[in-house]
């Protein structure tokens, strides 16, 4: 039996606060049963959910807090004011105390992040951590970063999105040598922004534990033709809001398609076990989290809007990762990396 | 009627070359059956395809050359090494001269930009001419660019997509103010790269003939948010990828579930006529083709590797824009932007 993981969760955070976050926890805790969970908030909203929840009301305990960082506000700004006190940073610090195994927020992304790097601090040789993305393809799934914890990046730090992403990889799905793929507009050498290809010459010259593919395109994300796609947060973020807005689009023309004659109704109502499986694999909500990579603990940043069951799927990607030893995995990799290139006089 | 059009086709690009071109040349004639063609290309291996198509060889004249641009070229080569003689410049040459009003070619895209430019010109007061796709919405169709043409654009550069994309809307859909959003990470004005908030402030302060919605993010394009989505060559190309590989990936899905028992494969049948309406509107033969803008003539560029029937929709579009006067509107636009400009003492 799996060690028991104990999981940090700012119930104040997201469009609809306690609700959805308390509901989420209680689902994820039937497929994990030896979780246990600290909720950070507002008792007096919190208690009359768990109320209804008293398997997960056994397993948790509450830290007051009635401070919460607004959805809308500047990152900058959620730092000065009330940092110590809001639900956010409470249960980063219950990562960085030991307190909990993983953090997990649907509160403001660039808060979180901002916030989770002055508590927990970036892991040594990280120069910026990221947000990765669990990316569904045909047959399995991948790992997509960045997705958007920032703007750009250059060639030493799509290197590192790399190793961090390969560390991921190697954590949850148990692949000793991730396959990597630097998202590019061409697959050859010559072809797109210079700070892609002299961070491809280095993954192809450094011994790193990968298995350096060159240059993948967009269509080869779903297409798993990778276990780690790297990219800046710009081009990531902007491939993940498309593919997402692309399968809602086709999920409108099935629709539309199904409902257009009778006979077409009917077959829908014959092959609705059918539909109801491709609707579960199109949902968005089975892989909703985006994982923050290259800090000293675990955090995991649900979808602002979504409900219960899409928060369950943060919680569990949350245990996944804190049962792993990601962190000191990466963080071992990224050291030796740093040696290595050190050692090949190109640091 | 509308005024007969001779469209100039590279009879040679495209992996499978004269029997391709022809046969797509052959479906779009019935659509058009006033259009005329160029056929540049290889005497001995167009005239037995021309025997099977004997409406179109009517319409039609061949150009000899035995002279191909290989699909692999570097665009730098391409340009020296037989320019004068091949099937691509040719094709370019007849717009050049007047005798078509548009080329279409299958071929190595680089070598027909670095050629169009070459022989066209890029059209006064354009910075760098781009590729823009037609992307289909859930209702209908908007137009993205740059796709590729570039890998990367300024602040300006970014404006005068804009303007581009507008005169294209404007010509191909009738729309006479389109609405314009330019791709980012997140609707906020202080969201994203520099070189795209410049061109919001630039795009919103000047009196242009368009509607500027300011920001839209990946998932806004399939929901045909706006009429016209401007992005730099190397994001819209990976985003126009993404779309078309998470189009694909869902159909192996949809596949899988309608197969996976008798009730669903009894209800597939039923429904087969919804799902062949369904396919089509998924097939990305139905709008092959990527428009070069801000060149002094007509250029499309198709899928190097599709069939007859995406050749086909290729010059359809070729056919469209060259009806609809959009070089004319999208050079006086371009004018009038910078003279206004000028005025505005921000030039």
């Amino acid at each position: 039996m799996a060690a028991p993981v104990t999981i940090a969760l700012d119930a104040m955070g997201g469009d609809h606060g306690p609700s959805v976050i308390v509901a989420g926890a209680a689902i994820a805790l039937v497929r994990h049963p030896e979780t246990r969970f600290l909720l950070v908030g507002d008792t007096a909203r919190i208690e009359p959910e768990l109320k209804q929840h008293p398997a997960l009301a056994a397993k948790s305990e509450i830290i007051h807090t009635d401070v919460a960082v607004a959805m809308d506000a500047k990152p900058s700004q959620a730092l000065r004011k009330g940092r110590w006190h809001s639900s956010m940073w409470l249960s980063l610090e219950a990562v960085r105390d030991g307190h909990a195994a993983a953090a997990v927020s649907a509160g403001n992304t660039g808060a979180l992040m901002v916030m989770a790097k002055f508590c927990l601090k970036t892991t040594a040789g990280v120069d910026r951590p990221a947000i990765a993305a669990i990316w569904p393809t045909i047959d399995s799934e991948c790992i997509v970063l960045d997705v958007g914890a920032n703007v750009g990046a250059d060639a030493r730090q799509l290197v590192e999105f790399a190793l961090m992403g390969a560390a991921m990889a190697r954590a949850l799905f148990g692949i000793e040598r991730p396959s990597v793929g630097l998202l590019n507009i061409g697959r050859e050498e010559v072809k797109g922004l210079d700070h892609i290809r002299t961070a491809a010459a280095t993954l192809k010259r450094a011994p790193l534990p990968i298995e350096f593919r060159g240059f993948v395109e967009g269509d080869d994300v779903g297409r798993g033709a990778v276990d780690v796609v790297v990219t800046d947060g710009f081009t990531g973020n902007i491939a993940l809001k498309t593919a997402e807005g692309t399968a809602k689009q086709i999920g409108e023309y099935l629709r539309a398609a199904m409902g257009r004659s009778l006979l077409a109704r009917t077959g829908a109502i014959l092959a609705q076990g059918a539909f109801r499986a491709l609707k579960e694999k199109m949902d968005p909500r089975q892989l909703n989290g985006g994982i923050f990579l290259g800090l000293n603990g675990i955090v995991v940043k649900s979808h602002g809007g979504t409900d219960a069951t899409g928060f369950a799927s943060a919680v569990d990607l949350a245990h996944d990762m804190a049962s792993s030893g990601v962190v000191k995995r990466l963080a071992a990799d990224i050291s030796r990396f740093h040696t290595e290139l050190e050692l090949d006089g190109a640091a």
